[in-house]
């Protein structure tokens, strides 16, 4: 008798700002263990800064590509839970996403295209008493286990009409043939990642070896291949690990060295000598 | 020949203080893997404050009831490690919680009866090199791992005489019809949880829309249904998801905004308008 | 037909400062559960202190131990990353090693052998397209998921000539008969961990239970047998769950209490009372 290939364990990760500090995510687990038992938890973040929606959106925008087809990625940073905001189902890459309707997928959609939407309206799919301020527990995780458990997003709800986007700014050639941007996110070594793209750079500018950089108002100097390159405590620009164009302290943090934030200006030239 | 239903994975949960900094964590795990590998560990929280029983026991209390059966529970808020305070296995709903004897299991006893309690003395469920320290790995970790691998808690000990409780104060209902507590649990958003149950409440006002609440002397206003139905920044309060009188601060801290801690008095009145 | 007993479930463990708050441990772990389906991820700790290669090389000692044969651990507390520095494998005690060559192996090599050390040189084994700040993603979790999947140490590259090591001072014996020795490592608890262990003591001093111990200019009394010996508040001197002396205060945070660091001295003296 031919024996069938093993079924690889269907994936569930978390993305949240409930912290680690209260049981909230111990739960939210509990619910999907009890109800989807064969899925594995993942733990993207729970540390999003409370009601973040934009640092949501990076750290979804980081971690989704990675993850394998199959994979349930519940997301709730959540300022709206218990009004009339939406939540959404979609399906991206094999992959689906339950975020509430409040721009979050907003950098995911940049990067790859959400192949359907649907809205979480069926109460047959949340928990029997839902509560006004844990959603994470009532709704989000028994969707996500109903998922794992063969639903399909269509079933959850129709189409919404628009959806919330962030309105995250854009890179910027100007005309004298810089580029303009800015920090849209700071990690926790401090370093300051902005919505330039590599790419960006490369398209615009003829020798990326020569670039002039400045972040806050503060010179710091060419692209460099590593964080090392830089004397301890001295700033450095490098192309980061979403291929962005990052500034950051070797050894240091580039957001205390800099005084820098999100929406701090960041300007690229082409270097003259 | 038929086919044996496929036992669900047995779960282990981690509630502890011990924080995510050091490998404290990381060694007890290692000690589950390595004792029982078909067990599944899922972290409750480890950012319990330092020695804070009574979060701990809230943390508990909010976990607990969304477990499977067969859950075990390892609970390492333990300030009295080393010394003669005792540990306790008790099972609850089907699951088993280990923990120390010094009023954890407070709140959870209020919520759910605790069918059987035992102590944990018999050695042989224990590293062979117990440290003066770090009980959790070398105490708590076998014994739920031995839990997990089918012993039972009547093996490990005898019943206790009495157990230690915490003294947690209870809502009081006023001659004048108010309604007075306190706030038992700060949560990581700064959300301020109260002694005082929805359903106490209902059972002793007549109007629940129109109730006039107060927390550490500052007035919050009527129930609200959502954190958002408050303006950004401002006080409300909400019944949470443990079913207890929530003030809370939309998109804020309540905790600054109100100056409260734990024991911050809160006063419930049926509103006159 | 003889049944195979079923084989436990590989576990690569993750040891890094990525911190929890950005997605970077959520996309290793993508990452690896997409290469090696089958594998147990547990996170031993995230939160060393950034580019803190001493603090990552004591987690990883304390943890190490307590694991199973087979076990893979992926170490990324990394200042180089995108320098030339090394990447290396060891195999120890039937585990594997991944970590940057910067001396975090440092004390695990001092508790127990490394049977072998390769170099992490083979770009087969990493991700097509390395990125210049994030090989924890590009490298070290690729790298683990080909051991889990059968790869051996030799493949990935040559034995290095010679390894980095950190220069951990050792406790030393004075020819008054006192021990010194310095606090190199702090708890989340503020618990000071010096370089003194317990065995080293008990070789060099006659009678274990009258010591006189200070750390940091403060006398902290004799060797206690548990926290709460002291009175709260207090500090105290104990053997801890490394065998090391551990200078602590009881509910409370020696490191405050003492204003201790790192480097700060330890000096045990034989009680003369």
């Amino acid at each position: 008798m031919a024996r069938k290939p093993k079924k690889p364990q269907p994936i569930v990760t978390l993305l949240t700002d409930f912290g680690t500090r209260d049981a909230y995510v111990g739960a939210m687990k509990g619910v999907l263990v009890s109800q989807c038992p064969q899925a594995r938890i993942i733990d993207i973040s729970h540390d999003i800064p409370p009601q973040d929606v934009l640092a949501g959106a990076v750290a979804l925008t980081s971690a989704v590509p990675y993850y394998p087809e199959g994979t349930v990625h519940v997301v709730v940073v959540d300022p709206g839970v218990g009004t009339d905001r939406s939540i959404l189902l979609c399906r991206t890459a094999g992959q689906t996403v339950i975020a509430p309707d409040n721009g979050i997928l907003s950098l995911l959609m940049q990067s790859q295209p959400l192949e359907a939407i649907h809205l979480l309206r069926d109460a047959e799919f949340m928990r029997g008493d839902v509560s006004r301020t844990f959603h994470g527990r009532d709704i989000f995780a028994p969707a996500a286990a109903s998922i794992v458990n063969g639903a399909d997003i269509r079933q959850f709800g129709p189409r919404p009409g628009t959806i919330v986007t962030l309105d995250i700014p854009e890179a910027q050639l100007r005309s004298d043939g810089s580029i303009t941007g800015e920090i849209i996110y700071v990690d926790r070594f401090g370093n300051l990642v902005s919505n330039i793209s590599a790419e960006f750079v490369r398209d615009n500018v003829p020798d990326m070896t020569r670039l002039e950089i400045s972040c806050a108002g503060v010179e710091v100097g060419p692209l460099q291949g590593a964080y090392a390159n830089a004397e301890r405590g001295q700033p450095l620009a490098i192309v980061d690990s979403m291929d962005l164009l990052e500034i950051a302290v070797n050894c240091g943090s580039a957001q205390r060295a800099l005084q820098a934030r999100v929406g701090s200006p960041v300007v690229v030239t082409a270097g003259s000598r």
